[in-house]
């Protein structure tokens, strides 16, 4: 059915990787430099699909993304839990010695800078995007400089690993959501979870009453996110993920929210993917 | 009382800004490159006094930062508000023409490039500190060459603004704490806020029930955010933030959280800077 995915980053990123993960390799990807970019494609239609990174276990909610799939009004159709491990790689037949150049996004460098302290020789280079690095060392074969990038873009590009998971902190949990212009006809026994936005006023206790609605329908609260509205103090924005096991109790709920919170909106109901 | 500040940058940066809003300009700042080294100033005892950005209105919560004052028991002792504006300065009596290439951080870069669409002769290069490069530009008197800094930064380095508030998102309104190792010693009176951090077995209503516990306890939450735990499935760590007009209030409420919620602990009580 997807035809074309458009993805963050190039061949070989973390988005990519989810695009393979979540649905297979017959599928279009269309290559994109920002996020922006990503969501632009839905529109002009150059893709079905677009992938979008949401939160992970290091930096929290990515919360400029969360802000483009609501004021675009984009439906998330289903996510995906990504373990992201930075393994270091450049041209065959080199070891760390003759590195004396590493180049990457600057997030990337900054999660691997303690892995480097043993390394005083090589100097560390900001750039755009992590598997483009890995491109462009096999394209112009360039010898003495090593890239950071995940092990799709080490097969995607030829290149060979030197030293693996060198990210200072093991486990970076990453979630990607698989957004569409329009939710599409999900059976509803296949449903358990879903993205909710609201907004509530400075009014103690109007969370618990929100949170008790949930909680005797049933919702178990997987995720919560306040965020102040900055231009109407005192007015709150919630983004909250819920899961349950009869989509009848979702909808319960979401009747009562409705009433009792302002501008409620369900981003999107679709399939847990965390185990 | 206090007599040095660690800030986050040098001189000119947006910490600075702060330390001298919320203290005054007869104590010395600590210039530091890391929050990490703000933080190891501390235990070193070079600095009574750090300030660390925990959030803006843009980005959210800076998560890094909630884990440093977290795992190091830090005390969250005041709040301070500040609106970020990006100014673009040079050196005197040169034009917006005469600027080839503009030198910041890459979130500043990222924040006005909308700006310098209409000025596409402009190159943009990542630097390290957006205060720091004002400061370069003094120094080596270099011509041709912007920075994106702040009113302050233009200010001490002597530079001219040729383009005020050239960031795209009109409001950043960022979010900071001053921290120490040991509470002070506040009036009781005088404190109306506090920051919490507590958490929960991922069982169905337990959020709903302490978020009533603080509502019958007459606490307002201003922020919520969950964490989930990557090491231990199913657990959830929460950082709370409430208002409240007795502390006696406070201390019933968190008298029950401690026996309601696991590793319930007060990062800190101050001072609601929030108007």
């Amino acid at each position: 059915m997807t035809k074309t995915i458009a993805i963050q980053g190039i061949q070989g990123s973390f988005h990519h990787i989810v695009s393979l993960d979540y649905y297979d390799n017959t599928h279009k990807v269309k290559e994109c430099l920002t996020f922006d970019e990503t969501v632009a494609s839905l529109f002009n239609n150059t893709a079905e699909t677009a992938i979008m990174a949401l939160e992970n276990s290091i930096a929290g909610s990515i919360l400029p993304n969360y802000a483009l799939i609501d004021n675009n009004d984009l439906h998330i159709v289903g996510e995906h839990y990504l373990d992201v491990q930075h393994q270091l790689m450049a041209l065959p037949n080199q070891t760390i010695a003759d590195i004396k150049e590493v180049h990457s996004h600057p997030m990337a460098l900054l999660q691997c800078k303690s892995f480097f302290k043993d390394y005083p020789h090589i100097k560390l280079v900001e750039d755009k995007d992590t598997a483009d690095v890995a491109r462009k060392i096999e394209a112009q074969q360039i010898k003495g400089v090593a890239a950071i990038a995940s092990t799709l873009a080490a097969k995607i590009f030829n290149l060979d690993i030197l030293a693996e998971s060198i990210q200072t902190i093991k486990h970076n949990q990453t979630r990607f959501a698989i957004v569409k212009t329009q939710p599409i006809n999900n059976h509803k026994n296949e449903i358990n979870k879903a993205s909710l936005k609201f907004e509530l006023d400075h009014k103690r206790g109007s969370l618990a009453t929100i949170l008790n609605v949930m909680s005797d329908c049933k919702l178990n609260l997987t995720k919560i996110q306040s965020l102040p509205k900055i231009e109407t103090p005192w007015k709150y924005s919630f983004f909250v993920d819920v899961t349950f096991e009869a989509y009848e109790d979702f909808e319960k709920a979401a009747s009562i929210m409705t009433i009792m919170a302002t501008h409620f909106k369900i981003l999107g109901t679709y399939k847990n993917a965390k185990l």
